[in-house]
């Protein structure tokens, strides 16, 4: 009964079977094989996106930090939300690939309007030579609270940033629950509202260990391919990476198993009425909530052997009916028995 | 009938089967699961050395990296031999992840010698602060040529760093095919020879890709981390690296790889005798050869399927009597019968 | 009548005097001079230190990125408050040099709280191995916004950063005229008081461009030579950083300067009461400010000649009675007549 | 009698007397100044060059670091002689500035051929993604053992560079030396032989501390003012920099001191005969010579009060008549008074 993450899953099994598929004889290393090509095309086909320049990583924080390091000079700021995984969960990784800094961005629910976005960009242009320069702007849908922007929302981030001629990334890390809460094609999410380079998680959302740095303009593809190189990211069996993503793509997994994740998230939320004292601390679109909950009910969850981060204190220092915020994560793999064995516990 | 590199091969079926069974249910993510510790013991037992600080990354080039990473300052040289791999084929990764530049030594068959690296390190202290510091040592075993360096070569090159207070690095990437050719434990490879610290490769040798990074001095350990996450390697779904190490360690698998890799170049080097013109360039130890051949052999080895690397010139630029050296690699899948029809090629 | 900044006054005719005194025959290059050994020894002297380690450099930006690198690991935070020079004004040389990323602290007056310190510290180590590490703390005094810390609240902010394990770097880039502000000594605002390494401005205060990077631990002086050399700083005539050096310390010129600058200040500040309108945004400390007035002030002061940084808008932009804020700067050679000047310009 | 270095003399007076010049009243700071303008204006009309982007630094090292990292990328390697001031004596600075890695030429008298950068640029390409790539190339002139490179040599040298598309770099810490050695214009050694980018050296020559990095494609303008920035290199009170610049172009001082310099080494040069057991290392072209000379004349040098350094050993560690290696550099202030004692001592 892990709720922690959606990385704490196991991987689907069309997934897996597509890995042992691929130990099938020899193969030419580092890419050079017919299933990483048919992997690219497979995310091109998904993005109705022919030319765009495709490759693979294997996590998420590398994903994001070869996308902006093509996108950000050295002496740039990117501009992103104060709550963004490139800030906060990857150990100054975008920093270290690209040379840039963050430039953080405040916003409701962990999103930003393009209004704050306009005035950080022009803040940042008053420095002239002594500060950052305008960089590329980056957004994550889902966001890390759990909340979604909409397509017009990525729209309006879009034409503030290219009015500048700043480029836009979008960390897909859960790129999938967003198209799922959305209803709309991957294209739409993307290069039709102005995205110029997106990170389409895998690994989440039952595979392996796999994600695709995409492109949509391919001049940017030889120096995606030598900055991933050179950060020691490119793999020699490559097929095992690729594999994973052509089964992805394959019948829309990928979609199939983030409306498995965002359903079961659902069934969370609307049980949550049955909690006493439990509110939602940001809307939910997808498969991640932030959730208020008592700490008894918390401490009947544990004791059940639930398992889920807590923030800003702990069970123990404060009284049972004090409220304890804590995030829950659902994946492809939850069942609607899980989600009731939890609501029921925090109902007591 | 690929020659071309280990990593062309397929990985064992041990390896996937270990792999398969960790995809069983949930588990906490970013190695904080049973499998990731087993992983670490495993190799610590290998290594006799209870206390090392061992984490697993999923490419050689940046478990080389991130090593020489927590050695050297930015300021500092590396000291290396003119043909290794952090030099020539890592993208300059190394010099990416710790500021640190390289410092070639020159030595016949990809080795130095314990004089050559003092007369270097001389040479660089002499140039006070405007030069680069003296920093680390790495070598390669089995090398980049094919070659081995023995017990005592290790422990004098050892000596020389140790003289000088400088760190040594093994870049172990088929380390268990210098193991099997020198008939030597880990151990007295490593850290009972004098050596710091030790990419233990397992892609080439079989797995699908992983590499520990071990440091036999666990004070390491917590920069090795910080640095492996910061450069976008560290996995959240971890098990799937470390089910593979678990099963690589169990049963002396390693080894048993990399004896039959070695037996069957054993077999291609001793049926030379058999091609007319055929000349090793390098003492063989390992699993790995470079060869001179007729490009006329050559041509009929391609045309019976082989693929192999050949360097400076191609088949068609001389006449068929002239030779063409060549890189021939075996792995731990390559059959008696793969061996003989290409020695059969070459013989016409 | 420019007061845009502190350093675009002339330089005092006794740095003067010692630069073209240092011009007499040979001297050996890259500090080996007796100048350089004189300017270490009298900046010791100053800060009755007499084992620190003590480097010249031109720039105040380079003395804040030297000190900070030799403080901080690449995967660290480093703690400002959110208006310091060295996240708004150097186009990222901190984290150029030392890697680390800046974690931006809020607080009135370009200052921050012991409180606000222990807060951020305690959200950085909330996130493990995922974010950035708690890294050395660093204060501006006199404040960016012309404000000065007390020596109380560098000490409360020093125990903080100690309790923690972590460094305090102050930058000193206008030292002087906070120590005349104070009344205290170089020692009683430094290590006296907790802090570890300062940034010893001389460059605004009346020299042609030195600093001294001040480490009160000797066993960073090595580093700190060999980052300064490696980021292109260490001058082969040294002799003409360190005779300025030597002169700024002499009979405590470096002092009298930041005296007559701040003194200028003050009478600027006690005259502000003749200008409608005026007030200052932030309480003024030494021999900066920043000042609302109405546009149509402004625009007589620049008739009249005036050269000073608005901010938020122009004089154009609004009616005559708006206030725009601005920023006035004295430096030691600021007259009574030019702020005499300055000031009935502004009354009308 | 100190040889050791060009950059131990004084500052020619009229390069001083600009400075005190430029000590009036106030100025605008960071090279918004009158002075600025006029020095780039100055350096212009010297290489005839209307549209070059002309910055300011104060040091070579640090002139050449950036000029390299505006040319190369952080994967590309930059193609210099094994000699070279670059890899040697910047403590990698061209390396942290630029991210990219030297690739080490070969040949006599500090000098490669185009034969020699055509194969190391043929085999860098070989190694497609997995090696360094091929980025610019950069000479020096006076080299750094004293030789020159004619106008017909660096000529051939860029048009091997431009066939394979890479940029053309001239570290000219010496450049006037050179000049002056070949009887032409800044110009023609330059862009008209088909360098891109130049560091035009001051300090060495006589001026305090300043050097001129210009590129003749104006289009690097603005990467190089922000990297110099970045690098804490850019003045606040910059016209101290800027004034010099003025005045070591004005009436071609630049040359004559040039000039002086060369003559007083051709008449040690001459002088050699006469001193039993000395020769010279490589053809002298300047003002710098390596001489092998007797370790007794040595001794009768350094009693006599010389400073120079001498290599590959010390005067105590071989008989009187064994020859010792050493280095003799003489700048625009050496009397023929100077160069006759040392060559008296010699003799004995």
């Amino acid at each position: 009964m892990i709720f922690a993450s959606d990385n704490t899953g196991p991987v689907h099994p069309r997934i897996m079977a597509a890995v042992m598929a691929a130990n099938d004889g020899y193969a030419m290393p580092y890419g050079n094989d017919a299933t990483t090509q048919a992997a690219r095309d497979a995310v091109r086909d998904l993005f109705e996106a022919p030319e765009a320049a495709v490759e693979f990583v294997a996590t998420g924080s590398v994903a994001n930090a070869l996308a902006l390091a093509c996108l950000a000079r050295p002496w740039d700021g990117v501009f992103c939300h104060r709550i963004a995984h490139v800030e906060e969960d990857e150990c100054g990784a975008p920093d270290f690939y690209s040379g840039a800094k963050t430039i953080l961005i405040d916003g409701a629910d962990a999103k930003f309007t393009p209004e704050a976005l306009e005035a950080a960009i022009v803040q940042c242009k008053a420095r002239g030579v002594h500060g950052a320069q305008p960089g590329p702007v980056t957004i994550t849908n889902i966001t890390e609270r759990g909340t979604v922007y909409t397509l017009d929302e990525i729209r309006a981030i879009a034409a503030t940033a290219k009015a500048h001629g700043l480029a836009l990334h979008l960390d897909g890390a859960r790129f999938a629950n967003a198209c799922a809460a959305l209803g709309c094609s991957p294209a739409e999410m993307t290069w039709k509202a102005g995205v110029d380079a997106v990170s389409f998680g895998g690994t989440k959302n039952g595979c392996m260990g796999v994600e695709a740095v995409v492109f949509f303009d391919p001049a940017h593809g030889r120096e995606l391919e030598l900055r991933r190189k050179r950060g020691g990211h490119l793999f020699s069996k490559h097929r095992y990476l690729s594999s994973q993503m052509v089964a992805y793509c394959e019948d829309d997994l990928w979609l199939e198993m983030a409306h498995a994740a965002n359903a079961r998230m659902a069934q969370l939320v609307q049980g949550l009425a049955r909690v006493e004292g439990a509110h939602l601390c940001h809307p939910v679109a997808g498969n991640l909530a932030f959730v208020e909950v008592p700490r008894a009910a918390h401490a009947r969850a544990f004791a059940a052997g639930a398992q889920y981060y807590t923030f800003g204190g702990t069970v123990a220092d404060g009284p049972g009916d004090a409220a304890l915020r804590c995030r829950i994560v659902c994946d492809w793999a939850k069942t609607s028995e899980d989600v009731d064995r939890l609501l029921e516990a925090w109902a007591g």
